[in-house]
């Protein structure tokens, strides 16, 4: 009786569950709900991003009947080309998803593989034996859904990224009439975000952004900067409406968030009046009170256009006395660091910098515990399983679900690769499969390699010493005197001394030591090292026979 | 008439300003306030700790009439033994400050080199031209102290780390009292405690943790596992009131932990009844619910007791089903992420994690705006320099001060390394000398040297590769086959093929090149290796002739 079973598998992201993809199976068809990419955490050395590990999909390639985007970040979209890669499904989004995963595929080449379906917000699709409802939900981007997904085993409703604001900056709140209608007729299962289940009350208005950048603009000087995402479409308008009041002129910079701001005007997502925009080249040349500058770097990445703008390294133009910097955004945990010292630069070159813990500059686009508790309140699901968060926000997703009444044996928390079935109503949690992440480096898609990780920790702490020896082949005495050159160790002029005396020590090795030389020469680099020094670098030896 | 100036030096800490060291001067006599460290940050790859650049110091060694530190905490005594190797002078400290500093010189050799004497709070010590009054002040440690630094050219108030805690678990508030003395003598300069300058309100007393204490020790149905900082001493005491409270015993574990709690009730500044304490082998042999363990780790770090708890890695014990852990601190800036790793980690062991984000188990040490406002306004300075903050601490810092009525121009936002002066009651921003911070890199103290950090951030990003040449000396033809290594790059097994290939190129070049060989072997190595698997690591060729 395998194809009564719904089975329903989050994968990829680390601990945030089910955020990069999900994957809705029935009788051996298969729906993917989102194919997104994290960006790695400090410790992940060289590693350029993460994808979900989507290997169970592979042996079913044939049983994928659709991929659902449910919104336009990088977390939901950014992985499409490398499952389109194994996976021929056709696509569903709404059009301004669809436009940004226009532009993603073909930045990426994968254009021409995509077979793409638009869907509005409201419209019932078929797929497979899925009957999916797309429901309109606020997001910090427009044209976000979620999912009513009937299945022959029950009804799941699928929020995706969320927050229930009654003001939103586009007009749309979340479609609280098809979230009642589907508690109407009974919600087998809710899978809904987690991400802010640790805030309590609501998530406050992205509307409350506009009297913090009203009073900045109102007071700025000189040239008035926004730092943000390239996605928050948002925070587009909410900057071009105040650029409007203000009589300033706007110009974006960045190819992604222009891209992003050509495409949400093309559908109509984003109204900036065309004689309000100006190309950076124009801006640059009116009078600095007449200015508004649009760029990305919020997250304090050094290479962003605002992470050059705090070093002077950015091309186009330097922060200059008068200049106004509003930084319209809140750190990812792991990015805290860098964004205040993106903070500090820009005050010390003489910018005056409005930022969330001094001006309420940015709202999260999440909801908090009293919209999640209402969530839980409008669908009135049998079942509950927090998604889209770490492991410590979907405990608190529990709890909150506890306190609305749902039963402690119907609220399941598990982990991306965690499969969970439901039969004749009943939900089991079934057995785990691969459901981590893999790693993008280079052009390399992999596993992770802990060995090759804890290689590049070594490096980057005390960097490598390369020792080369070339010995007689006949008599296995050395050739030449050793050479002996380092990386990342210690500045270069401290070191001859050092050198000398280790190549004296490896002569001296190399003179009585035979089959085990090379381990001899190695433990005696490193204890030498560690006692002239304190420092523990990498030692590699290389040894030829002439 | 250089002998009237009063001059001011905030030094050391990367942005902190005067937090790691403070120097007055005047007349030609020096006192130095505070000689700590600081930790590094994530791009500082391979750096130990930082100390404060004193390099000014060493030129008037001689002048240096004495150290104060304000108290015990690392980035206040950090360096206290970098310092005394340069520099002898008389240390003053309260009971509990010289206890911590007797056990951090020990620690480091150079306990006999430190001349101590002990100051009451309360007291006031003449040290060269200084006549210093030490006020006390509540913070996260107990004893700490502020000063007032009578000079010839007025009266300096110098705050320390400070909160206004009208509850402090010793029961011993800040001195208002002196405080309002200064402002009657008239007060020519505040420095104040920035920290906390952008959050809102009254920092809340240390006094509340007790009653998230009180449902957490309540709730918890086996072991209680409590982490904080070592220096924490007044943490300690709630976790041992609350054990007392609940009739469990408390065990401590961790070098630095222990250290800290025997000299804190050996002085009398920590209350444990000697029937609470037990050893952790004792605590591990009694039944769960009558057993706390205190310990450190609360900052992610994965080396230490928590940290390998939460990966299973700590020799003594295990995390289990029931435990509950008291996660009782606030991540420094740059730590977050290993922070909510860490508690991830926890919940998937099984435990209970109560954390600040749950529930109030930390508060601050440090005042908030209205405390700031407080001191500004019990001191009544002419001039005020915003201190102990990252420039936009000190920023709103120096908002509050234009709120409550000082002068525009009577306020200095400064960096480490500027020189203040002050004479005939007028303030003067006068030159900069280095004032930065000097790494502790293994046994090395130096400078920071870009160069270096760059090599290990490029180590860390994609490995090195290894290239050894042996040439014959008289034609300059390969004697052997090329030697090609890497670590960090790739996984060994995907590399054969890459490297055989790499092999063949080098034959290649070196059968035409000449005195540009190494230049030619490592550019068409770096070109290959990023057309075929888009990585760049470090290409490190040596070529020996025999």
């Amino acid at each position: 009786m395998k194809s009564k079973v719904l089975r329903i598998i989050p994968l990829g992201g680390f601990g945030e569950v089910g955020k990069n993809m999900m994957v809705y199976e029935f009788g051996g068809e298969i729906l993917v709900v989102d194919a997104g990419l994290m960006f790695p955490e400090n410790d992940m050395l060289g590693v350029d991003y993460i994808i979900p590990d989507f290997q169970y999909l592979l042996d079913k390639r044939s049983q994928v009947k659709g991929i659902i985007i449910t919104h336009g970040h990088e977390d939901h979209i950014g992985a499409i080309h490398h499952l389109l890669q194994e996976i021929q499904a056709p696509i569903y989004a709404t059009p301004l998803t669809r436009g940004l995963l226009e532009v993603k595929l073909a930045r990426n080449g994968a254009g021409s593989k995509a077979v793409l379906n638009t869907v509005q917000a409201g419209e019932t699709v078929q797929i497979g034996s899925f009957k999916v409802d797309f429901f309109h939900v606020c997001h910090s981007i427009p044209d976000g859904v979620g999912l009513g997904i009937e299945t022959p085993a029950g009804l799941v409703v699928h929020t995706g990224d969320f927050k229930l604001d009654h003001t939103p900056v586009d007009n749309w709140p979340t479609d609280y009439a098809k979230l009642a209608e589907f508690s109407k007729r009974g919600v087998l299962l809710l899978m809904s975000d987690s991400t802010n289940a640790e805030r309590h009350g609501w998530t406050p208005s992205e509307r409350v952004i506009d009297n913090a950048f009203e009073q900045a603009f109102r007071k700025a000087p000189g040239r008035i900067i926004v730092a943000s995402f390239a996605s928050l479409i948002s925070r587009m308008q909410q900057v071009s409406n105040a650029a409007v009041r203000h009589n300033r002129k706007l110009a974006f910079v960045g190819v992604s968030m222009v891209d992003n701001m050509k495409i949400a005007r093309k559908l109509g997502y984003l109204n900036i009046p065309d004689d309000s925009l100006v190309s950076i080249d124009q801006a640059l040349n009116m009078p600095d009170d007449e200015v508004v500058i649009m760029c990305t770097g919020s997250q304090g990445e050094p290479s962003s256009i605002l992470g050059r703008l705090a070093k002077g390294a950015y091309n186009l133009f330097d922060i200059k006395l008068g200049d106004t910097v509003i930084h319209s955004s809140h750190p990812i945990p792991g990015n805290e660091e860098k964004v205040y010292s993106t903070i500090n630069r820009l005050l010390q070159r003489g910018a005056d910098v409005v930022y969330e813990a001094v001006a309420q500059v940015h709202v999260s686009g999440h909801a908090s515990q009293e919209e999640q508790k209402m969530m839980l309140n409008l669908v009135k699901p049998k079942y509950f399983i927090p998604m889209h968060g770490e492991l410590r926000h979907m405990r608190q997703h529990a709890f909150l679900g506890l306190q609305v009444g749902i039963p402690e044996e119907n609220i399941a928390v598990v982990e991306n690769g965690q499969v969970i079935e439901f039969q004749d109503g009943v939900m089991r949690v079934a057995e785990r499969i691969p459901g981590g992440y893999v790693y993008v480096d280079g052009s390399v898609v992999s596993g992770m390699d802990p060995d090759l990780m804890r290689e590049r920790e070594l490096l980057s702490q005390d960097g490598v010493i390369i020792i080369s020896l070339v010995l007689d082949k006949d008599t296995g005495r050395l050739a030449a005197s050793p050479d002996i050159s380092s990386k990342g160790f210690m500045v270069s002029k401290d070191t001859s001394q050092l050198f000398s005396q280790l190549r004296s020590r490896i002569a001296e090795i190399a003179s009585r030591s035979d089959s085990s030389l090379q381990r001899d020469i190695e433990r005696s680099a490193r204890d030498m090292l560690y006692n002239e020094v304190r420092r523990r670098p990498m030692v590699v030896t290389s040894i030829i026979k002439v």
